[in-house]
């Protein structure tokens, strides 16, 4: 060909998924689709392209920035999402006759944020949510911590910690501190006493909130709270209770720790912590975040919480919800790390290795008659040297390599060749497919 | 809120996917992962966006015309993927030492073009592809054929035909024919045959191709061959005796048929039709076409073929392969009209319904207790009336809803509704999961 070659290469931000990674993907993706699945949620999907007023304004001024915005061939203003709350509560706008509430919907997708790309971040990731929408009983929020606490068990993670607050907690407090008016400034400062410290907080909560000195040590005596979640309560209680909100985030939270008391689940994996707030300022109740205990660095990888009016900005109809989203990059990277992830790319367990040309028809009637079995296998396409099949086959992370040549045909019989154990069987024809189940289980 | 609203809307061309299509959906991705999986095949994924030039030009001019183009905050030419194949060439071309061949992979993504609306036709789209590639060994033709046809069994279709035929077969007629030099016009015509029948594709080929009235019937009297596969070939092998490539072509596809017949296939599930060409240029072996007898209007739902090389316009390696592409979105249309697709968007076969407020931690024990048998369950988050949460039980297509109110509690006892059936049982608690697994039985 004449054509010059154009340099093989992906965008700055971007990848390409090898067979390995995506595998570890799709194990993670097929996890969290059965736990959501179990629960009753129904997935959904929405274009990559929305038109550009639906994304704008929606994520502060930071996500604006970042959308991949254009004009398309019809002149329209268009953008690829940037998340899948925003296209969650167009839809729900949209099709709320036909969808009706509650509503419980997953939705496991890719988003485009154009990022200053670094370690681990990408300006192309998944997202893989799950909302309960048109409620506001504590039973959804309950439900959301427990589909949280199930996906990481069924992840294969024991040791996690998923910390919740309730905002009204806080706002009740800020209430009583004559500080609501300054919610939302506070409560960013509050988010950052994890990365930057307590007295590096109260000095911001002053300078960006305008509060005094006393009052960033009444929300921040907040992290003095220890013990049990119910002390902590206990201790927040009368200092909270004259506010009506705080008393109901109070009430609310006894009652979410009552039922994971209930169903077994360890108190050390689900912890009240009063100072979370996350920064969104549409969350207005249960708060939600997740980490690993072994990787607490790569900061929560589930998390979420209960907001009063999802899509007021579409519809007049309010629609109250409560939902999360698993961090798939981040938490397959996690996975990857502390070795949760399968090793090999094959997703067959067999190789037939080719041997003999003139035998083609039979290696690919074998190969269909295990598949019919139960059996996945790969048939190598080419009479390579055996050395060479058996390389790929170790490469490829296969399980086992049946291998006939002229004499194994003439005695109708196969060699299964274990690649992890080294072993070495001669069975009959007969015996093949139940000699290879024997193996693998 | 005084922000003016938004009209929720989506763009032209483009569609939200509500629970039930997209539950469709998904079970239409399981089942031909598992298909593929079972061969082998591995996944992969790539960018929605790229360089423009890596997408430039590999479609032909529509396909230019066609791309979501932009200029991105780094200034750089992009564009969204309108295909799955040129991303796997350059992904080939850039990744090669480290995926090895033969390479076997599946990429199940979605794909965008701005083609003019129409029925059925949409701007964003899923393709479901998968292709070996490195080899050139009919071994590799026939799995691809053996693929096809499981993945159809395996959705549920009984009938339906893979068409097939090789390029070389056609060239090697040019070639006695004298017109090898005109080989893409004529193929193009030929492609036609179909839909604008025997005469007008003769009349096209002389305007078009040049040719003249007399080789335009040799070519055309392809579509004369009656009979089995094997008659055909017996048929057209002494026309084509004199082309090395026609006499290839003829052996690939006996020994094609051959492991058919192995293979137990029926012979109606797989036809010869010297005359299908697929009009894309870079086919040069097998060709593959899938119809359903039922709806045979729809077009071809799996179509493909063998390619000399994928990535020439990326790296300088050859990398011969084959594959073919599963037209998802057309086959779940066919699916729906052929009622091949569950009724319902429930996910979960129970509904727990929620009869006394006092009781929510009871309802969501009972949940989590019944999941654990393998019982996905949906707990109704309000106390709301009875008949209100039954009709929503309908709606989604629960199958079962559990019941309890003061009564049932004060006896330890739960009502299951049988929604299908219309009947109700009364039960102890300890028989509740028992109960309900029998009846889903």
């Amino acid at each position: 060909m004449s054509t010059p070659r154009i340099k093989p290469a992906t965008l700055k931000g971007f990848r390409d998924h090898l067979p390995g990674p995506m595998l570890a993907r799709e194990g993670l993706i097929d996890t969290a689709r059965s736990v959501y699945r179990s629960y009753g949620f129904s997935p959904i999907d929405t274009p990559a392209l929305e038109y550009s007023e639906i994304l704008l304004g929606k994520g502060g001024q930071e996500s604006d920035k970042q959308l991949f915005r254009f004009t398309d061939q019809g002149n329209r203003d268009v953008a690829m999402r940037f998340d899948l709350t925003v296209p969650l509560a167009r839809y729900a706008a949209q099709h709320l006759q036909e969808i009706g509430t509650p509503f419980k919907r997953y939705h496991i997708a890719t988003v485009w944020r154009a990022e200053k790309p670094q370690k681990g971040r990408f300006r192309e990731f998944m997202q893989c949510d799950f909302d309960t929408i048109g409620t506001t009983s504590n039973t959804a929020d309950i439900e959301t911590l427990f589909v949280i606490h199930d996906l990481m068990e069924r992840l294969g993670f024991t040791d996690f910690t998923i910390r919740v607050n309730n905002r009204k907690l806080l706002n009740g407090l800020l209430e009583t501190l004559a500080l609501e008016d300054s919610t939302a400034e506070i409560l960013r400062c509050l988010d950052k006493l994890g990365k930057i410290g307590r007295d590096r907080v109260a000095v911001e909560m002053q300078r960006v909130a305008g509060v005094t000195a006393a009052q960033a040590e009444g929300v921040l005596s907040l992290a003095d709270c220890q013990g049990t979640s119910s002390e902590i309560l206990d201790n927040l209680q009368p200092r909270i209770s004259a506010s009506e909100a705080g008393v109901e985030g109070i009430e609310r939270l006894r009652e979410l720790f009552q039922a994971c008391a209930r169903a077994g689940i360890p108190d050390n994996r689900v912890t009240l912590d009063p100072t979370i707030a996350r920064g969104l300022d549409y969350y207005t109740g249960t708060i939600y975040e997740t980490f690993l205990d072994a990787l607490p660095g790569i900061g929560s990888v589930c998390s979420g919480g209960r907001y009063d009016d999802l899509a007021e900005l579409f519809t007049s109809q309010a629609l109250p919800g409560v939902g999360a989203s698993l961090g798939l990059d981040r938490l397959l990277a996690a996975m990857q790390e502390l070795h949760l992830t399968p090793a090999g790319t094959s997703t067959a367990a067999v190789l037939v290795t080719f041997f003999d040309a003139n035998h083609s028809l039979d290696y690919l009637a074998i190969a269909r008659r295990l598949r019919a079995e139960g059996i996945a296998c790969e048939v190598f396409p080419d009479a390579r040297p055996l050395g060479k099949q058996l390389k790929y086959a170790d490469r490829k992370g296969f399980r086992l390599a049946v291998i006939a040549g002229a004499d194994e045909f003439g005695e109708n019989a196969w060699q299964i060749k274990d690649l992890r154990e080294g072993e070495q069987h001669r069975v009959s024809d007969d015996n093949l497919a139940p000699t290879i189940l024997d193996i693998l289980d």
